[in-house]
Formats: structure tokens, sequence, C-alpha cells
């Protein structure tokens, strides 16, 4: 099945689009647009806002790659998004993500997936404790 | 408001749930027992199968404590749940999480919740570097 | 806080509307009108469509009420809708839901919940003996 | 991969559920009954109040066909319903949505299910202005 | 496509892992391990706390199995998790979940979605008789 | 109940964020600071992407501000955010939506709300005719 709109091909990209691209194979190291920025250059300001975007949020800073590609499953998982999930965990084993700490990983997504739909369920009241963190 | 059951005081609590009672404040060094768990006491199966259940996945592996409680976050922020958002963030600085470290994480859980619905809204097609990970 | 709309009192109500919220009062057997129904009354289709929709909907047949409402609990926790779980977890002790179907109807959501990003994370492939249901 | 049910073909349908899908047909300008019909009429019931509700809602009115259908998009995109995107963004376009305005929904879209999961993950107080809307 | 794991073949498997394994076949009455369980088993400690946390949850008790498959379709749909929506619904109809029940199994589930966004949108006031439940 | 982090006040900010909190004042014409933008201030970098991002996405364009706002509030319906609800629905006011287009507007997002469970919970096929949009 085809995406809604006809991804933008390298050769058939604006100036603009274009250094967009370029930016992400050499920041990605790799010879190619993957789908979903050829998919976000249907209009060009979003693949311009979110690549810049994603750039800035994803160096390395008080957080390394690896982790915040892990917490990018996380939520990937959390909302099911198939590409996103795929997209993430590749990129976090890229960043050293042993297999262990994606079994970890995965446990933790589920548990408190589990506990964030019994403590609504439950309406459990907020303790004092918490009310002021 | 209250929750849904009554929580389920100490005093009035039977054998089996005031020995994870009895736990939880040891492990977290508290002397009193959360709203969550007094809560979830009006079914002890689910007490006692949530609680030791977290205990397993949440002690230092391969990921340590903090990595798992902004974890935690992720998964509560993305599901919009007030009680877990508030004493998983609690916890996460509780274990050194510091304000640079937050405000990098928050940032990582917007950007990836607006890139999911970016990608599933457009439908986009799964590269064929995606589809064996 | 208020609702974004102002409810619709009976005495202001239309004829249209009130015949709803007779009918309402007299199906559930009370004698006043929840503000769920006096706010979708400030548009009076939404009003008249949901509340026919939901009697035929919850009328007993080949499941009973006490199942339905506990399926509404069900989706409600898991959607985390506050009004939504407190409304239909009283209607269903109200159809004789004890606290130990309760206690199990809890701990069912919140395995599944759990099981079902567990499963989405791990993108686990669909078993052939599932493809054909 | 098959639905769960058999979808009803229109030569084995009921005369209440030809009747639906004759409907649908002359509504839609279509000789074919789209497979979402065919399922839900799988519980014929379900399939004449999801239709004729449907048919009510989406009527122009105070708000126009494709102001509607972009809405349902919006709805499908953060629900991540593969099905739903597909149907509801062709029908969009059908009601004469361009592919700019394409790109500013999806772009607003987008923004929103990030600024939503910011404003849930820091706790944002309501402020005074919004408390009585 | 794949998993984002190797799921884990009997024959692979470490003792640990077989003897759930086994129970799982037995427990279920079938001479093969469903996928989920053998991606599962890529993390040993969540194979064995998710199968026997379900098998204990999953037990008829004060609700019987059929009920509770019920309920994990009812979560399943909501969270839109196909795997999990297969696997439920074949599972409901071989505890005798005729097709008018899940006719209106779904139609709960359909209903109480709507009503769920209804009641959140319009940000609908709590009753007072809802408030102490 | 307070948010996890201190907003920040107009005269504790620096000439950065000041920067950003005069833009939001004079582009809202309004002289206080709303508390979704004085928490995100709380990192910096976060609140000049996510304001300037929304300056961009929010100017009239292909769509007007007030479809811009209903889309927002149907997003944040379908996410159940309650202060992005009262915020969106009361721009979208101020843009001129009326009551009837409000009330159109909600029930075009329960309807698909509903319609997009159903879909998944039936695993209805994808037509041919979705397949290539």
């Amino acid at each position: 099945m085809s995406a809604t709109v006809t991804p933008v091909a390298y050769e058939d990209a604006s100036d603009e689009v274009r250094a967009v691209y370029d930016d992400i194979m050499s920041s990605r190291n790799i010879d190619f647009v993957p789908n979903v920025w050829r998919t976000l250059a249907s209009h060009p300001p979003t693949l311009a806002r979110v690549w810049y975007g994603l750039e800035e949020i994803m160096a390395p800073g008080a957080l390394d790659a690896r982790t915040k590609e892990m917490i990018a499953v996380a939520v990937s998982a959390t909302n099911g998004c198939e590409y996103c999930i795929r997209s993430h965990t590749r990129q976090a084993r890229g960043h050293g993500m042993t297999e262990e700490m994606y079994g970890e990983l995965m446990a933790v997504i589920g548990m408190f997936n589990q506990t964030n739909k019994l403590i609504e369920g439950y309406q459990v009241e907020v303790d004092d404790f918490l009310k002021e963190i």
C-alpha cells in the first residue's frame, strides 16, 4: 500500500528540500533518504521544521543519544506506530543498546502501560506528597 | 473525589497485604503506603502481582534506575496519566535526574508524539532496511 | 471548572430535548438529568442520536447489562476518561457487579494493556492460525 | 489477512441490510459497497445505526463536508487507524482538499499531538481564564 | 516483516524457557508455541512474568473465561493492536462467544469510544453522585 | 496541584525567554503569559522551538485560523488533554466558531472515534480503491 502522498525523489526535489535531504544523509551517514523524510517533503515547511527540530533534540546533551532513542521507542510502542518502532529500535541498537537493555526497556514499557491503566481505572487519588513536586 | 474503591489502611489489611506493604515501605524507604498500593490492595492478588513484578523490573540491571524511571515518564506522559506522571517524575529526580535531563526527556517525548502521528497520518511506507531489523 | 458549554437545565429545554430528558429519567429511574446529557443537549441532534443509540445498545440481548457495563469500564479505563469510568463502574455495580468481579475486571484490563504494548513494541508477527479467524 | 467476520455480500444480504447498502451506494455515487459497511453488516443494527448516524452528521450544515472530512482525518491519524486515514483522506480530496490544505492539516495534527503530550507531561496548570469558557 | 527480535524456537530454548513453553502448550491444548510467546522469550524474565501472570488472571473466578476474553477484545480494539484483537477474538469464540454476542460486544466498544471522547471534548463536569462511588 | 516544574515568571526570565514571551503577548494581544508557555520556559530551547513552530503552523494559509483551531480541538479531545481542549475551544470561538459549528465539530469527533474503533476491532480489510490514494 502506498502512502497518502507521493514521496519526493531526490532528483525531483526543490533546492530547499535537497538541502534538508543532504543534511539528513550526511548526519545519518547514509546514501539514501528514508521514506519518512521523502514523504514529509510533500509539504516542505513540515520537512524542514521536523528535521531541524529533531536534529536539535537528538543531539547528545544531558542525555546521550542511546537513551533518547530508547525513550523514542517507549513513546512509539505506547502509540503503536510500526514505522516509528522499527526505526527507533534500529537506531537505539546503532547507538549501542544491547539485547539485555532492550529486554529491560520493553519490560518497563509493558509494566507502566499496565499500571497507568490500573491507576486510571481505579481513579487512584493523588497523594499529598505528589501534589507539589 | 474518591477512588472507585476504598483504599485499604495498614491496620485493616490482611497479613498477605501487610507483607506487601512492609516490602513497599522498606524498599522505598518511606513510612507510609502511597495511595496506588492501598487502592490495588482492594484486590490482593493484583497488589502482589503488580508490586513484585514492578520490583523485579525496576531493579538496576542493564539499565539503571534513573533511565527506567525516565522511560516510565515517557509512557505515562504519552498516556496522560496524572498520578503516574507525578510519581515517576518524582522518582526519576530522586535517582538523580537533573532539570536539564528532564527538559531533554520532555522534548524527546513531545517530538516523537508529533512524528508518530505524522507518520501514521501520511501512512509512510516501511523502508526495506526497516523490514528486517 | 466548567464544561465548555452551558449545560441545559430541564426548565430551559426545548420540547425535543425534554422528551429525551424524560426518557433518560424514566429509563434510569432517577429524578434528575446527569451532567453528560445536560451537556450534550447543547447540540440537540447529538443528544438524541447518542441517547437513543445507547439505549438500543445497552438493552439486554445476547449479553446482559452487567457484562455490557463492565466492557464500558474496560474501554473507559483504557481511554482514561474519568467521568466515564465513574459512571460505568457505578452502573456495573448497580447491575450486580461484586467487588470480586470488579477486581478481576481491573486485573484483566491492566494485563492486556501491558501485553498490547509489548506485542506492538516487539512487532510480533501474526501467526498463520490468526490470519483467518 | 481477513477481517474477524465474513463481510456480507449484496446478494446474501437481508432486505434490511440491502436497504442500507442501496442508500450508501446512491449517497456516495458508487456501484459497490466498501468493506467497512459489508463488515458492519455482520451485525445489522450496528450497520444501520452507524450509517444513518454518519449520514446525519456528515451532511453539510454549519460546517461544510470538506472541513468535516479533514476533522475525520485528524481523529483517525491521532488514533492511528489505517483504513480510516485512507478513507477520509480520499474523501476530503474528493470534496476539494488541495495538497496545500492537506500539508497544513497534517502539520496542525502533528503539532498538537506534540503539545498535548508536553502539556500532560509537565502537568501544566489550567489558567484562570480557561476555567470558565 | 519480521519482529524486532528473533523469536526463540523450542529446540533453541533454555530449560527455563522450555518449561514455560510446555505450560503454554498444555494449558492451551496446542502443539506449537504462538509467536507472541516465542518473541517474549527473547527476554526470559518477561516471558515467565507475563505468562504466569496471565494464567493467574485468566483462570475462571468471579468472571468466566469468555467474559474475560471479551474484555480483552475491548481493550485491544480500543488500543488498535491487530495481533491482540485477532488472538482474543479467536479465544472468546473458543469459549463460546456467539456471533450475536460478538456483534453486541463490538457495538458497546464503538459506542463508548464515542461517548468517552464527547465527554472529554465537552469537559463534562463530574456529577456529585459520581464523586464518591 | 502544581506543574512538575516551576513556571518561569516574566521578571525572572532570561532575555532569550523574554523575547518569546513578548512575541506571545503581542501575537495573541494579551498582557500576560499563559501557563503553558511559562511552564515550557523551564527548558528554553523547547519554549522557542514549540512557540515559533506553532506560530508558523497556525498562520492563515490554505486553511484559515478557525479551521486550524477546530482541528486542534479534534486532536485534543481524542487525546483527552484538558488544558489543550479548553485552550483551543476558546481560541476557535475567538476566531468565529459559532455554537452550531462547535456542535457539529463535536459530533464529528465523537462519530469517528466510534468508527475508528469498530474498524480496528473488526480488522476491516482495506479496499483496493483505498490502497493507492
